[in-house]
């Protein structure tokens, strides 16, 4: 008995979208379940067969290329029930970053269509969006989805609400989450000492593509803060604590006060040396200390404290020895995982391991 | 839209199958869906009601203890058949480690009730009964589900699968997968030493309860060997490598030679210090060379190597430095998590911990 195949409309073919693509493409015939794309959309064009049938993804580089009308994102949620009609299983999968189609993840849930997305605005902004989403799943059972908007592939989210349902009680949750601040420190906070100036690390991570464009955007810690903001909604007694989502977050940014309103990521990076010497002095104090500088995010379930920012952890700590590269890391500490939490790392950006984290969203709905 | 609640039969009210019948009686009515037991037993005592009524599981302890019919293992499977008419999720929950009742797996499977265990025994054994156990699956569409065979709690099994499931390539899997030899070696050979001699320390774990009554059944390995055949099933390359299961993975024994046919774990443990010296050579040795010694199990996917014994890993190794207490620890190298791996750690023992992995999967099916 085969699961019912799964009908899934692809919105944003960047990065991710694209992989995701690629991997359904490749998905072996022994796959747990079919999966049809049905639909893909840019910003700018739109593919679908006006009955539906199933894309044919050995050409759709090409056919999609030659598309040109424009989107339909407001017409979407009308045009993906009739695509469900015959209680097919339909998939709204949304691989861009846009707030626009965030709000209208309601108006999918409200007529049956599943969501899954690494997108983390709807579910990071403010509480009356996510109790909108969150009412219309239940209302109608159609789910959403979002593994992949917290490390990735990584299991994160999918433990976490398996902790919590099974009556296990979140004491804690810490974790460095954002792979770009990770690499800044992994390389410039060491048990041995550092690898360069802050500046210089930031530039080769710039280098290297970990960064956003504009690198203020990563030292601002709000990526971090955002995926606080989806955790600590998963925890009953932390629902409702960030009635403005990450901007309800105490995140502690790196940007120098001075470098805040500086607009250009180049005149950004050309006056970021001008304070190295404060990284540097809080570097050297943490190492006098036997510590290390991380940048994390850390929910504590009892003080209801959600904070993003720069922490020491001894050389001891797994957070300094056994992290490296751009990788995430995450601790549960819980009632059951106690006093040793339950600990997930590893690579938590990238297409390929961001679309595999939305692939086996889309096996589970 | 609340999900189809699950009836559940408790086969085994030990440690784990009393705690798991716990953590149900406390479940949030919040949870994702109501779970009721509707039959115990242990291998003398029956309790259910004749027409499959829920368990009033505050009284249950109290009802069971006065229950006195013997367990009906082979007419079971009609039983429950019965109990599932009118399309209800009837699942078999075998907290036993019964050879016999493990054998049965296939004739719940074959009449739709599905099967969630921490029993390691049906999927570590011959590949004939496996081989059954997952035609049987697919033929009725019921599930047999047995994430806490490996790590308790721990996400290990529905990671692999999902790796799986999404196109990724397994290249190795490495870990310490028993919590028993985890402590034993996490104290006997560290960065800055040993705790002490290598039977006094087995002695200390058999103190703390953390080793079977007789500790040679944790020192030969098999309990690693029989999670190493769960994990390489999962594996389409390896599906077939072990038939014989456990008995074909290549497990080097730590019960030294002359001890290997004492029967009483006393006599064993008073003879076990005559071996303390052939134990701290290696020790010694490997420290010399900067590495610590672990009891790993090992699946080298691409040399078809599937092996469970002693290795040595450098002091900045995580299992030299991140591992403590009786953790387990587990790293998936892939292709899309490549050069660095997917890592799982925490406690991989333990009642409640084990009892969480079994309700989660119930909530599952
Ligand atoms: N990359 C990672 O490692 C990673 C990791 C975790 C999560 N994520 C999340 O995954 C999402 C996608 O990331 P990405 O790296 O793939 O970004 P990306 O390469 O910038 O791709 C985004 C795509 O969305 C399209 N788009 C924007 N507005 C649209 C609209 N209204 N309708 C249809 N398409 C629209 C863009 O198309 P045009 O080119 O036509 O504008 C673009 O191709 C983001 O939410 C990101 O935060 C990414
Ligand atoms: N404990 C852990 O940390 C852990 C971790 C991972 C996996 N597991 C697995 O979980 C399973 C249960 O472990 P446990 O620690 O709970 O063991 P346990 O305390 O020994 O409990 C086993 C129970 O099974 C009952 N039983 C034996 N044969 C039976 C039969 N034919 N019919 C009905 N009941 C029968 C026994 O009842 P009687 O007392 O009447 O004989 C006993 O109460 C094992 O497979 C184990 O390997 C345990």
């Amino acid at each position: 008995m085969p699961l019912k195949p799964v009908h899934v409309a692809v919105v944003g073919v960047g990065l991710v979208g694209t992989e995701l693509v690629e991997q359904i493409a490749k998905l072996a015939t022994a796959a747990p379940r079919a999966v049809h794309v049905i639909y893909m959309s840019s910003s700018s064009r739109v593919l679908y067969d006006s009955r539906f049938a199933p894309l044919d993804l050995s050409v759709w580089r090409q056919q999609f290329t030659q598309a040109s009308a424009a989107p339909q994102i407001y017409v979407l949620p009308t045009v993906l029930k009739s695509a469900a009609s015959g209680g097919k299983r339909v998939v709204l999968v949304d691989c861009t970053s846009s707030d626009d189609i965030a709000a209208k993840y309601p108006d999918f849930l409200n007529v049956g269509i599943h969501v899954v997305t690494p997108n983390k605005k709807a579910f990071s902004g403010s509480l009356a969006l996510y109790d909108e989403i969150a009412g219309a799943s239940r209302a109608t059972g159609a789910k959403f989805l979002n593994e992949a908007t917290v490390g990735a592939g990584l299991p994160i989210i999918g433990t976490l609400k398996d902790l919590i349902a099974t009556g296990d009680k979140v004491l804690k949750i810490e974790g460095v989450l954002s792979g770009t601040l990770s690499y800044i420190f992994n390389e410039f906070s060491t048990t041995t000492g550092s690898a360069g100036s802050f500046s210089s690390i930031v530039k080769a991570a710039k280098q290297k593509g970990y960064t956003e464009p504009h690198p203020a955007e990563d030292l601002s810690g709000f990526d971090v803060s955002r995926k606080l903001t989806i955790l600590s909604r998963l925890i009953p007694s932390l629902r409702s604590a960030l009635p403005n989502g990450f901007r309800s977050v105490a995140t502690t940014s790196l940007v120098p006060e001075p470098l805040k309103f500086v607009p250009g990521s180049e005149e950004f990076m050309r006056r970021l040396p001008d304070h190295d010497a404060h990284f540097e002095k809080l570097r050297a104090e943490a190492f006098e200390e036997g510590m290390v500088l991380r940048f994390v995010g850390v929910i504590d379930v009892e003080k209801r404290e959600i904070k993003a920012g720069l922490e020491k952890y001894p050389f001891s700590h797994p957070f300094a020895t056994s992290l490296s590269g751009s990788d995430n890391i995450i601790a549960f500490h819980t009632e059951r995982y106690s006093p040793r939490p339950l600990i997930i790392q590893g690579a938590g950006a990238g297409a390929a391991v961001t679309a595999m984290g939305v692939l086996s969203d889309i096996l589970k709905v």
